[in-house]
């Protein structure tokens, strides 16, 4: 029997045990989005996620959504109403991050393969573009200049630290994102030599720790570092922004990031910043530790049947909207997402069951020999921390299973 | 300097250098297409590898197109036409088959999670299903029944043993697939018993092996495991579909399997077979064997970039539709797949350089510190092997990026 990761606070289930998602019946929903696989993103969960941010942060702080990591629009929308801004990755995720309502202005663009076309649109939106090399400044000042626009651009910094324990380093050594900070000063000059609106500094080191202290630490490198090269530049950046690096509880073991720490810290190390960057804004760009929680997978079980001695549930879901619970994205040892029967939330284990999705291969399990409450045809089974990186993470078309339904409630 | 898997056969350059596919200039097709990131997929390369498969296999053994690795409708009309039968894993994939030109008849539906409308829509269209477990076997039986229409049920095999040296053992030990050995004759009693067409077996032991010698193994065991359980049943099978297993080289010190001799050991094994299998029709169901070399992935170079001494080249393209080539699907360490600059093909190695996707995350690497020769920004990239599990077994949606284009020629 393997342990499965621990099942998001705020969970519950009715008095017949169903589980409740917004305070409504797993069940019901599924029949309400006509089918599952579904995934169900709860708003309230979302909007308390960002009150519980704001007040472990300093006020000053500004909140940024990674849309990344779920783009839904409905979802997207709601969020838009929450936070100071949205980070995107591409110029769809642009079009998407403009029509949820969020001010062009308050909308930044990153990511090392930018083409032409997506320079021109975000320029002539109005976005920041977090400039990624010397190459892409300078593709994005000639196009500026052809549209005459001012361009806004800020500079993403490849920082010499990364996030310790971060399940995704983004800084530290060699690097395809951003511009090396030794690299940064030139470029910085170069930009507002070339007249363009210079924003400030994106450094981002890493996501998906777990550890306060260390993305403390992060942080306050991160600030030490704009401070210095704002120093070098003989100006300071209108806005910093520090990066993510907040995760979620997967596995077996995890505990949730401790987010007044964090907040204390980055207090602290606001309060005691060099004054060059007196004047300077600050933000945070979250995408995961905002959403994943709020979001549930519910699948059906289709059949259930035994293998040499072994259970198998087989559900209508799999890894075509699962890929990371599966354990094919990013981990090397596969390890079990929480997982519950949804219509028996909160049930005594029965026996270990392996809990596998209806793709013809065997990468496709979404449980290993985890304990859950008996369960047969037609139970629903929930896998959680399913709002970050799930549907659009997963390969959705693969052996033409389509794609999940989503709803927020 | 890390090395790259073998660039497939028959891929060479015009006089300038610039890779053709199918005859035609890699730039062209780009143009063509319109942009990048392209899938191109060589029809004269699909026609001659199921003619190499012909020439090397026993005449009574039929070749059977598992369409998972690759279901882009112009490629399966044209593999429709060249095979014997269709192997599909989804309602969405039997509706693809359908639409090919294949006959029904023709057509076999495996997949662990088949819904009770799947079963319905494989029965009403009159295709084989390949029964996983007695309970679908009984689900299908009933909606038989309902329609008024005798279903056409073969019965997956869990085999005993696996194929050894498999990228994906599919066999062996308890398994989502299939029911065990054991189960077989009294499952298959059942199915006759209830006035269905018995069609036969599905025994797939595995996947992606390169040892010719090991898939001969894994054929003489399976003809003699559909030999044991036909005796035990007291009726002959009339067709044993042997599985697939034949795989493609990826990685650096991969070769092709020996097809001549897979097919000599398969002839020796079904001439020597147990005379209960002598009225018995027999195929192997291939996948990624037959379509993969015959697919390159084109991408553009946006920037060209350094970062601590090492040079990235950023592209339009990534692993949001190269998974497998990023290394994050089915794979425990990171190895680079054959890669070439499309417009510089066969010219010297200049230094190692990383290629990355255009994706924000340190997951999208195409390419890592492989030798090619110098490439800058508007050059084309090309990734081999990327006719199987390419477009449709990637998260197309990630990003926002939009999905690739993909032509056949």
């Amino acid at each position: 029997m393997k342990p499965h990761g621990p099942i998001p606070p705020g969970y519950a289930a009715d008095r017949d045990g169903m589980l409740l998602i917004g305070g409504r019946r797993a069940d019901v929903l599924a029949d309400e989005a006509g089918d599952t696989p579904l995934f169900v993103y709860d708003a309230g969960m979302l909007s308390a996620r960002v009150a519980e941010w704001r007040a472990a942060m300093p006020a000053a702080v500004q909140l940024h959504y990674a849309m990344k990591a779920n783009p839904y629009a409905p979802l997207l929308a709601h969020m838009a109403g929450l936070v100071d801004g949205l980070d995107v990755a591409s110029g769809g995720e642009l079009k998407a991050a403009l029509a949820s309502g969020m001010a062009a202005g308050e909308i930044s663009f990153a990511g090392p393969g930018k083409r032409d076309r997506e320079l021109e649109y975000g320029i002539a939106a109005g976005a920041t573009l977090n400039l990624e090399s010397a190459g892409e400044a300078e593709r994005a000042l000639a196009i500026g200049a052809r549209l005459g626009i001012v361009p806004r651009l800020a500079v993403r910094v490849n920082p010499t630290f990364d996030l310790k324990g971060s399940g995704m380093k983004m800084g530290g050594g060699a690097k395809p994102f951003g511009v090396d900070a030794e690299a940064v000063p030139a470029l910085v000059a170069r930009l507002i030599d070339a007249g363009a609106d210079w924003r400030g500094f994106h450094i981002f080191a890493g996501s998906q720790a777990l550890d306060a202290a260390a993305i403390a630490e992060t942080q306050a490198q991160t600030v030490a570092l704009a401070a210095d090269l704002a120093t070098a530049i003989g100006r300071a950046p209108p806005l910093v922004n520090l990066g993510g690096g907040m995760g979620v509880p997967y596995f077996p073991g995890d505990t949730a990031v401790d987010a007044p720490a964090v907040g204390a810290a980055l207090a602290a190390t606001l309060a005691a910043r060099d004054p060059v960057l007196a004047n300077s804004r600050f933000a945070m760009e979250l995408g995961r530790w905002l959403v994943a929680e709020a979001g549930v997978y519910l699948t059906r079980i289709v059949d259930r049947k035994t293998s040499h001695g072994e259970t198998f549930l087989v559900t209508d879901g799999g890894l075509h909207h699962q890929l990371a619970a599966s354990g094919n994205f990013g981990t090397v040892i596969r390890r079990n997402y929480p997982i519950a029967i949804a219509n028996r939330f909160g049930g005594e284990p029965y026996a270990p069951v392996s809990v596998v999705g209806c793709l013809c291969t065997p990468l496709d399990r979404l449980g290993d020999q985890v304990a859950l409450p008996r369960a047969d045809v037609g139970d629903l089974v929930a896998l959680f921390q399913a709002g970050a990186y799930g549907a659009t993470a997963s390969p959705a078309a693969f052996l033409g299973q389509g794609p999940a339904r989503e709803m927020l409630v």
